[in-house]
């Protein structure tokens, strides 16, 4: 995974403890172990967290696609929308899994599906990336 | 500020360093001085940044705004939405104004506005939330 | 599908042909043959009719999983996110397919698939709403 | 207005009677007198009108913006955010103000607002765009 761990292992991922189970072109998957540092005031995970890890999921994934049509593409966020459906505390796994919807050459679109380690949803996130070289927004 | 720094001084809002500037039941305005911590892999302020502070804000003054109706009340993030405008780095000082578009007795909706030290836009939330006690989503 | 008849055969789902396939509290099927007034001005599907038709499944869909738990229940939308992944003109056939992510007794979030004839993602959307009686938003 | 009624008086927007009062590329002002065709099953305006109203107006603004950077230029949108704030029936005057939150030379991001007539917000959206000729998405 050298490619990942160049793209994963600073910055707010590793203040995050992101943890990458799987990094490829059409699929990522990520884990988190909740501890007091993904936390909101009331003791439950902080929905900027889903949002976060969403995006670094599908940021991940749409570099490694868009460099499949030319090596100098990167992708960068215009939007990210994230639904916050059950609340969960600290101990809890959660695990990411972005795939794309669409990939396009211009845009890509990811949807993260976001789950506890009883499989059940307690967020999900879509994403919207323009392909680009990264200075040029 | 009392009511404001119990809900604000631990987690991810002191992970990520933010300062409360205002914070009262119809604005809420916090800033960030962008380090190491809040770049993704291009070196560039990670999008989770702003998503997870525009919710932090969001929530803090929807907390605040629907207690005046009931103490016992509190504010649950449902749907956060960011759109990325643009790119900055490591130095870069970033506002985050949240006013309520709508403070109803059930829910509410908060929009963000992201500006950095020049006042261009670099982001923008709305953030919707349901007034609730916090056990009870 | 006496209920959903009702809710169904006036306003703008009227207007916009929206035909109804399946609809149930946990599935909503609707089908749509494009013509000249779901068009936008370059000839392609305008982004609103996405919208529109996956607002009327999740919301069809939410009444009835809502009116499970009071009959009185109603179902309001808070928060429609579409996003828009291929540019289809008239005469494509479109199917919604609206499934709750999350189908709680205060709100409800449901997911949507849009897909053309050829069974191509031409747009998804989400949309969160609230359980309710419909006089008291 | 002559750019604006050619984009502006067939399909969707023909259908739901929208009126343009004022089309720039900075700021468009659209306006719809409710009735029966836009409404959804309980008597209030469907969420869709708003979404689709917000879209032709960003888009006709994003429209214009890009082809001051080259008349070759069009809109497509990429995303629609419609946050729903207050029920309003038949007889309502509804005027939507789209303004860019951003104009940029690939993708555009333009805030809706959406008011009665009693100045009310009853909705707000967000658009974002790709600029792009309109066969090439």
């Amino acid at each position: 995974m050298a490619d990942a761990e160049g793209l994963t292992d600073r910055g707010l991922n590793a203040v995050l403890g992101v943890e990458w189970v799987e990094v490829t072109a059409t699929r990522v998957v990520a884990h988190l172990t909740i501890d007091e540092r993904h936390l909101q005031p009331y003791g439950i995970v902080h929905g900027g967290v889903y949002c976060a890890v969403a995006e670094s999921a599908a940021s991940l994934g749409a570099h490694l696609n868009g460099v499949q049509h030319d090596p100098e593409n990167g992708a960068v966020g215009l939007e990210n929308h994230t639904t916050f459906l059950r609340a969960v505390g600290a101990g809890s796994e959660i695990t990411f899994e972005a795939t794309p919807l669409h990939a396009g050459r211009r845009t890509q679109a990811w949807q993260v599906t976001i789950r506890d380690e009883k499989g059940r949803d307690v967020a999900a996130s879509r994403v919207r990336l323009l392909i680009l070289r990264p200075d040029s927004v």
